[in-house]
């Protein structure tokens, strides 16, 4: 029997079996359609089954299943990471491959440390931010915030440095973002002046920080950090799995706050949630660090299906789609219609969502502690509607080309929900 | 750009641009052929593009690109659960899905920690072997040995105790295999007795130690490593990535061996090569410790494109394939014939290959000092067979229906490379 991730496995529902699924719909063995809000874990960017992805990885699949990625390449291996390069705008100069976000992430870690190393410099200290999540495995979660999540791992992280999160719906040092000059930094900067020679990274996840409750935090705080690092050689490293590919209303969100990061990890929307893939994407500042013939400068990570064809492919035409059929425009559209719903239903239930919040296509809120969100979830799906809480904090992620319709149905059976609980 | 894994970035030779594959045979932008003599990595167990795996990801894309597997599920996700346990031969419960080697490794190290965490049981202590190889992951990489691949990162590695590697052709203790009593696991049998409430796991590559030079060692070996473990109450983990589907003459290497593994990590042969996927594989004993609907029970881990149906749906043809063009009788004759090539070679050059040694699909030596392996590699390459030392071992792991004739062109271009050595 399969494991199934995050999922208590004494009493678990049985999970729903999906068939097939087409645009922003999924359908069970019955055939009964739901309307998957979340993108299925933040992936189908396109909607599920976008023909061009799919046609690609059939065309691609039919030449060649997968190549050792030392001494040997494919062709779309190549032509992905000068896609890549083209569509971050050149600010990045090569790409290392892998297969999750999590290792996307180990791997911005190793090269952001290494790059010291094979300088002869040795700074030990990253980084990271109180609500941030990066991923599972050891080493990405050592550079998450303490949840849940990674609770019984903590004595395998190893050692980094912790500053509260920004969040400007919820301030940890209780401004208002209007008026407030990033006060919610003053400790990380005073920090970094006084142990810059030892840090080597700050990481964290741009503009929003996802699967610890969709917190959002304004453009300038990103810039403020970003300078930080330019004055004292420290590697930002920008966690883009979640926020890569339009999230945030642009091609990335290091572009929609006007910051330049050295390294960005892509997972999830890559492939427009077809095939596992992950990329690194390195400036040549950090990269030539390791152009060297010494064997000590190399770096020696690899996964081995890194690079394959077919997963390269999908991507190759994910990005190829999101150009073609102007998906920054969609983004736009659908911010609006989110602003537009999620402030009719706050006006509506203003004791039942708190903090409601719309960045690019993501619309969050917190349900008041008065409702449990497992319930909520529960409600909506037998509306058909496809949403995961984490924690309290409820969110729409849904593909970009999600139909007025199905977001009107996905706020109406919200509405719904609403209004029964405060009729009980 | 591409980064290339592994690969000195100054300097290097363009790679090969690999255009199409078919069984055992790579092809180049000029159409010409290669003997993939290491399966792209230890991964083309079929050879590459096996019609019916190609076909099963083909069928399958065009339903379902992907759905997240909590709270729903897919079919190719439930079937190739259900295959790999009735594969295994019961003796494990429930598959957790990943997308590499790295990734399946950490999960069983967590899942290993966690299930002694869930009973209220404090054990710290992992014991690792020196000459191991476990993938890039920081989680992965502190279970490893120290090497070039990871001494840069040996800061960031959790604790671990490491003992001497079995090896039967450079026995760590001295002795000859024939008439050892697996002298080599004194210590480490010491240890365990004197410190065994404090070790939740041993991690080990089953009889063939891979990536640090494909180090043979003897069953009995892994037989006193599982009875340690059954006595004291430690989780036997075995990293069967290399070795699971066949490598070692048996369908996994712990059958070979017969031992009872707790956990075991799979991914490279798992999808043929086709697709990323890895597994791992938990028993009932350790899932019953997770079997709870206490959250803090639950195993956090989880990767967004974990059960991806198109991967799912190669995995599950490979092992269909597997079974029905009888693998196992491929790799007999295939390990007899490596057999009778690298006696003849030995017996023609006794001074250039040492410990020549062949276990299952696996032949490998080592190349003696006076020889470069990586002049020898080039050399081969200019032959058009491809492999990749590791270090100054020299090995070859084919896909398991590599033709006769191939294998003779194989050895015969050693052969050559070697003789004109002599002859300079």
């Amino acid at each position: 029997m399969i494991w199934y991730p995050y999922t208590p496995q004494k009493g678990y529902k049985e999970p729903i079996l999906i068939k097939r699924a087409t645009r922003e719909f999924l359908y069970d063995e019955n055939d009964i359609e739901y309307i998957d809000a979340v993108s299925s874990w933040w992936i189908s960017i396109h909607g599920h089954n976008h023909p061009e992805i799919i046609k690609s990885v059939k065309q691609e699949i039919e030449k060649l299943d997968q190549v050792l990625l030392a001494g040997f390449t494919n062709t779309k291996a190549l032509e992905l990471a000068e896609k890549l390069i083209e569509f971050s705008e050149n600010n990045f100069h090569t790409v290392f491959y892998s297969d999750n976000g999590s290792c996307a992430v180990e791997i911005a870690i190793k090269i952001a440390y290494q790059s010291f190393y094979n300088k002869n410099i040795k700074k030990n200290i990253i980084i990271k931010f109180s609500e941030s999540y990066h991923g599972d495995t050891i080493g990405a979660m050592s550079v998450g915030g303490n949840s849940k999540f990674n609770l019984p791992f903590k004595d395998f992280f190893f050692p980094s440095k912790e500053f509260l999160s920004p969040d400007c719906y919820n301030c940890p040092v209780g401004k208002k973002k209007e008026r407030c000059k990033e006060e919610c930094l003053e400790k990380l900067e005073n920090y970094v002046i006084n142990n810059h020679s030892e840090i080597f990274a700050i990481i964290m996840e741009p503009l929003i920080q996802g699967a610890n409750g969709m917190k959002i935090y304004k453009k300038d705080v990103l810039k403020k950090i970003d300078s930080l690092c330019k004055k004292f050689d420290i590697i930002f490293i920008l966690d883009e799995v979640f926020t890569g590919f339009g999230r945030t209303g642009s091609k990335f969100a290091f572009m929609e706050a006007d910051v330049k990061p050295d390294i960005i990890a892509l997972a999830k929307g890559l492939s427009g949630g077809v095939l596992p893939i992950a990329a690194t994407l390195i400036n040549k500042k950090i990269y030539d660090n390791f152009f060297s013939e010494r064997i000590e400068d190399t770096f020696f990570h690899g996964h081995t299906m890194t690079g394959n064809p077919s997963a390269c492919s999908a991507a190759l035409a994910s990005i190829e789609v999101f150009e073609k059929e102007n998906r920054i425009e969609d983004i736009k559209i659908l911010e609006f219609y989110l602003k537009k719903y999620i402030k009719q239903l706050y006006e509506k239930y203003p004791n039942l969502i708190l903090s409601p919040r719309v960045l690019g296509a993501v619309c969050a809120f917190e349900l008041s502690d008065s409702f449990n969100p497992g319930e909520f979830k529960n409600h909506l799906l037998e509306k058909k509607i496809i949403i995961r809480p984490l924690g309290n904090t409820i969110y729409i992620a849904p593909p970009y080309i999600i139909s007025n319709d199905s977001l009107i149905k996905i706020f109406h059976s919200i509405d719904i929900v609403l209004n029964d609980f405060t009729l009980l």
